[in-house]
């Protein structure tokens, strides 16, 4: 019925909304419900003109259709089943394309939000009572009414969807809302042809996209993974408080959206009201995570667990697939453990979860095995892994590791000539090598070779690639600048390296130099490693592990030595990795204190699920002291600095205590769960990765007039 | 050990934040769990000095002492039992005043957040082993972690609160965090006496606030609710989603809180960077509630029946227990009814729900009724009760009446003159009466007697009083100016008046006209009506009935006479009494079109609690035509206002199905059900009146090169 053209159903956005376009569609009132009659009241049968009117009169006669009564629905359209095989029901939903089965019926598709229902209509007695043509008529995604009998379908077309078993006879047909002749495109055509069009067109107009069967699946899906988190969490005896959305402007500024307010005029002098002489303009700030309130909630006391699926805000470039705002399930708890005693870690036994918030750990891999269990039938392990950054670093080049799949890196520096040891010892670094070997799935060396030269192997500086024939294979080494900068690569023999790499005529070698002690989210070997991986999966054949890999990372650096482009909270040498009230290990609160800051491990845990990280938390610093240390001694915060964490160390002074928690990313956890590769996918009315809402117009300019109020105005001006 | 004394606990709060205290306090360390024996670990056990140092070496010592490992708990304080007997259990929470019980053993309270547990604590063998010495050192409100055996405590010792039945003999004793000597107030002294600071100090240290045992109730509770809430909607069918809280700004703006963003600069041609010439700074706007993003999710189908609770912002004038930010139950639902048919209207067995929407009213109901049996213990009727506006005004004088209590107004046109009331239907009016009689309750009688010339009477402008005496029994219509107008008092005797509304000597009258169709939200003998309850409760004596009094109000008029102050949406002659998008009355539909607007009653409905607005909600217009109209032809919108309504009318367009829905306001329904005054009390981190918050210390001015960033600046500048 409806052609799908991109171009042609774009609506002209500039005459959209200014006119009404009188549709003369059949007027069809509910009389009484008889089962053999098809009772309906035509007026105006004419079909819709399409000319576009707008005087008031003709929007008196358009309306006046649909200021009517109708009964209420009995079931919705996907709950029909055997049972109902001839019942009258009543359905409400959007009426899809007509599909003729003969001269004198057809089949209609009734959709709504919970599944769709056939529909048969047949042909009437006369024009004035001729349901098949009503229905004919009435536009494609109208809203409409129809009530009928249930049948159950003939056993060879049963089909296994929700009621997919029976077809309703249409006994009568109440148009609700007609749509319009001519939509941007039809969701409904979307869903059956998977022709989707352009996302700019689709975030336009979203209430046409979310019509979709696979965008409000996700939004089902969504409620139903929040309501199993709140479930859970309550059952743990968490206490879901809201905290603060119009906060305080931080020295963190950068990446705040501020949000200006009228409090300085209702509350200044007045002498300030004329003339130029203005108050000076003040501001909320709308928080990036509720960190600071849900400490000192917890330094309260008022509750010992403090949960909330929390608003957050980040005003910064559009970086891939984030929004300006988005949601995480926010978590803090009291009197979370400081890690075991000297004891417990040296026991074997025990995993390599070191640090504290255990009670943490525990809550939040329960919530997700829960979550895995009933949304996507999968039992995870009662444990998860855990994996020590330094590990993280040394096997993947990676603080979040895609686990799925080998290629580990090795270090090769005990391989190494004693000379090139000491140079690599002497700058702190050691030498890695990632291989790709004959016994490797063929995808991974098909993928070698593509990436030979490719963009991504260039961009990762410092790193030689070797491709080893039968020629080169006892000094492969001289291919590497690596090593011929500091020995002869003639004079030694790679033959040892070979066996411990597996290296055989054919096998790629990239080879590396990182600093001994890790730092950052990854090395150039791990870029390459994931590289590699995705060259692989797009040659296709690779068998991933159907089960989810979980993994926890533990023990990271707690500072990271200072980068220019931070400025804040690094007029030292140090910046704290993750936030500055995330409390070293305690095995390393010595170290803290002794200046050997770059070997101090932190209190914080990340949770990374396929290579993607859904969640990092820690133990808290509680100890005023400890915090003000961290603050003033090695992040070197001036006093104003300092000051506005004031509240913080004050709540800390006032017996805090031992605490610490998590956060979970929502938008991207239900990504993966709805497996969709974007966030828009699966947030109801998203934002353009430059943060522009297509469907309510927003960001705009507004009127100087209303900048006055606030004493702010256009620079420049 | 802890005195009270307002000024004096007050921390210089210039002083607060530059310099930690060091206190020397005991460094407690746990050793092993020995039955008999209290191990502790003095080391410089002097007491805290409350020396101002701030050198690092002073912080490295103070806080090393907490970096401590301990044991997890297994008890919270509130929940041992006789069971306990005899069980070793470890216990965290803040140690509360001591109470001395002999020379050498005490009682200490142990609070958490559940609860609190009896600790006996005896002194130790030698000094350096002293536990009782260590607890009393230890400064109230500490956060500490104890262990001991739990004993059945005497029975004539026993008390009905949790853990009232045991006490626990403490064996070891960590102090997790030492609170400071002197905080600022101390919450459990609040507890114990009552005596609260001020609202100032308390909204500045509000984490020692929240520790009181009311506040952390009503956060609990308030969590409770909410999940009572999101458990019965998502039983019920409802999707819970997100809308977005970086929205558009509106038309309504003049209370909105807008928000600058930096995308200008970011997506703006480069031309625009350097010199005066600027980009004009864009905008988002935080949303008063979340109308138009859940009417176009229901447009969309993609959820059936939505709900969110809802952050939501309004910029204004501190009025009354007012917060900048406030959270509702929001909730919209498709294809509701749009009222019974004409012959169900006529039908004097329903009730006076006669508009659509009954689906909204069946789920708040159960809603309401849930939360009242869980957390209240009180069974609500199945059914609540119904009033049309009109009535409501005609019998209370209030679109919100409080039905707790009788004094009705009464109208008195028809007992008055024929030639009065020919003057009162000239002008549109009836008059009406508010009686007090001797067979009032005794503090209505005598509130009657304190209104007399009180500012309240007096501001209540067209309201005559008269004090019946037997001298004026059948002529005190000379007492009142509105009579004396227009007739002559003498020639009428108010004796059939006297007898309709029992007027006897010693009745007070208060007499006004308001007009026959009545408007807005009261009348002046409404206001009166409150005023007199006020009074005689405060009087006291009075029973109020123990059962909330829940009431819906339906039928108000669909637009208001636009006031001058009004500029939105009132270019003509009407405003909407609720907003654009509330559907008019089927049975009204007609008048709307046919320029009988003053006699349109909307499909809206109010719940009022007890004279309270807990919510309100309508069946919208889904039909794009009649939108348009009221946007254009009632309201005569301009197009660039119903511009602003094009996402809105265009997903009308595209058939959306008939909707309704409703938002109750979470913190007043939450103070409601704390018994408090303020919604303050039921918020973790509210803001004063005028919108500042006292402990983040927001709003705050920023730093010009911030604003820069968004284009603006400073007026004046």
């Amino acid at each position: 019925m409806h052609g799908f053209s991109r171009s042609a159903r774009v609506l002209n956005p500039n005459r959209l909304f200014c006119h009404s376009r009188v549709k003369h569609l059949p007027r069809l009132a509910l009389r009484s419900f008889t089962h053999n009659a098809v009772l309906l009241n035509h007026s105006n049968p004419s079909p819709s003109s399409g000319t576009t009117v707008s005087d008031p009169e003709s929007l008196r006669v358009k309306a006046r259709e649909h200021a009517v009564s109708f009964p209420r629905r009995t079931h919705h359209c996907g709950a029909l089943t055997l049972q109902d095989d001839g019942a009258k029901v009543v359905l409400a939903g959007w009426l899809l394309a007509e599909r003729k089965a003969g001269k004198t019926w057809s089949f209609f598709q009734l959709k709504d939000s919970y599944g769709s229902a056939q529909l048969i209509a047949r042909v009437g007695p006369n024009a004035t009572n001729d349901l098949l043509a009503a229905m004919s008529q009435a536009p494609t995604e109208s809203a409409v009414m129809v009530e009928g009998i249930v049948h159950a379908r003939p056993e060879n077309q049963c089909r296994k969807v929700p009621s997919g078993d029976v077809e309703v006879e249409v006994m009568n047909f109440i148009l609700l809302n007609a749509a319009d002749q001519s939509l941007p495109f039809l969701p409904s055509r979307a869903d059956k042809l998977g022709e989707l069009p352009s996302e700019e067109l689709r975030l336009q107009y979203r209430y046409l996209d979310l019509r979709r069967n696979e965008l409000s699946s996700n939004l089902r899906k969504r409620s139903e993974v929040a309501h199993i988190v709140r479930n859970i969490l309550h059952s743990e005896g968490f206490t879901e408080v809201e905290t603060p959305l119009l906060f305080k402007s931080t020295p963190e500024g950068a990446r705040e959206f501020l949000v200006p307010t009228r409090i300085s005029t209702r509350t200044g002098d007045s002498s300030s009201t004329s003339g130029s002489l203005t108050s000076e303009p003040l501001f909320y700030a709308l928080p990036q995570s509720p960190q600071q309130a849900k400490q000192l909630l917890i330094a309260s006391g008022a509750v010992d667990k403090y949960y909330q699926l929390a608003r957050c805000f980040r005003d910064e470039d559009g970086r891939k697939d984030r929004q300006p705002e988005f949601t995480q399930i926010d978590m803090e708890m009291a009197f979370v453990s400081w890690g075991e005693g000297e004891d417990a870690a040296q026991n074997p036994n025990t995993d390599q979860w070191r640090i504290g918030g255990q009670e943490v750990r525990d809550v939040v891999e329960k919530l997700v095995r829960t979550i895995w269990s009933k949304v996507e039938g999968v039992e995870l392990p009662e444990r998860f892994k855990v994996m020590t950054y330094a590990e993280a670093m040394s096997r993947f080049g990676s603080d979040k590791p895609d686990t799925r799949f080998g290629s580990e890196i090795r270090d090769i520096t005990n391989y190494l000539p004693q000379t090139l040891r000491h140079v690599l010892a002497s700058e702190g670094n050691i030498l890695e090598a990632l291989v790709v070997n004959k016994n490797d799935h063929e995808a991974f060396q098909r993928g070698a070779k593509k990436l030979k030269k490719s963009e991504v192997e260039q961009t990762q500086t410092g790193v030689n690639r070797i491709d080893v024939n039968s020629a080169n294979l006892l000094n492969w080494s001289k291919g590497s600048q690596l090593i011929r900068d500091s020995i002869d690569p003639d004079a030694w023999s790679t033959e040892d390296m070979n066996s411990f790499l597996g290296v055989t005529p054919g096998s790629t070698i990239w080879l590396a130099k990182r600093s001994r002690i890790p730092e950052g989210g990854s090395t150039p070997l791990g870029r390459l490693r994931l590289a590699l991986f995705e060259e692989a999966r797009r040659i296709g054949g690779l068998t991933l592990p159907p089960e989810p890999h979980f993994l926890w990372i533990t023990e990271f650096p707690l500072f990271t030595r200072a980068d220019e482009d931070k400025e804040f909270l690094a007029h030292g040498r140090w910046s704290s990795s993750h936030h500055p009230f995330t409390a070293p290990m305690r095995q390393d609160v010595e170290k803290m204190y002794n200046g050997q800051i770059n070997e101090v491990r932190g209190q914080h845990y990340d949770l990374v699920l396929n290579g993607v990280e859904i969640g990092g938390g820690s133990v808290r610093v509680h100890d005023a002291s400890m915090q003000e240390y961290i603050f003033s001694e090695i992040l070197q915060l001036n006093k104003s600095e300092t000051a506005s964490f004031g509240h913080l160390l004050h709540a800390l002074r006032c017996g805090a205590p031992p605490h610490g928690g998590i956060a979970l990313g929502f938008d991207r956890l239900m990504a993966i769960l709805c497996k969709t590769e974007t966030i828009r996918d699966v947030i109801a009315f998203p934002k353009t990765g430059t943060g522009k809402d297509l469907l309510f117009q927003s960001p705009t300019p507004t009127d100087p007039t209303v900048l006055e109020q606030y004493n702010i105005q256009r620079r420049g001006v």
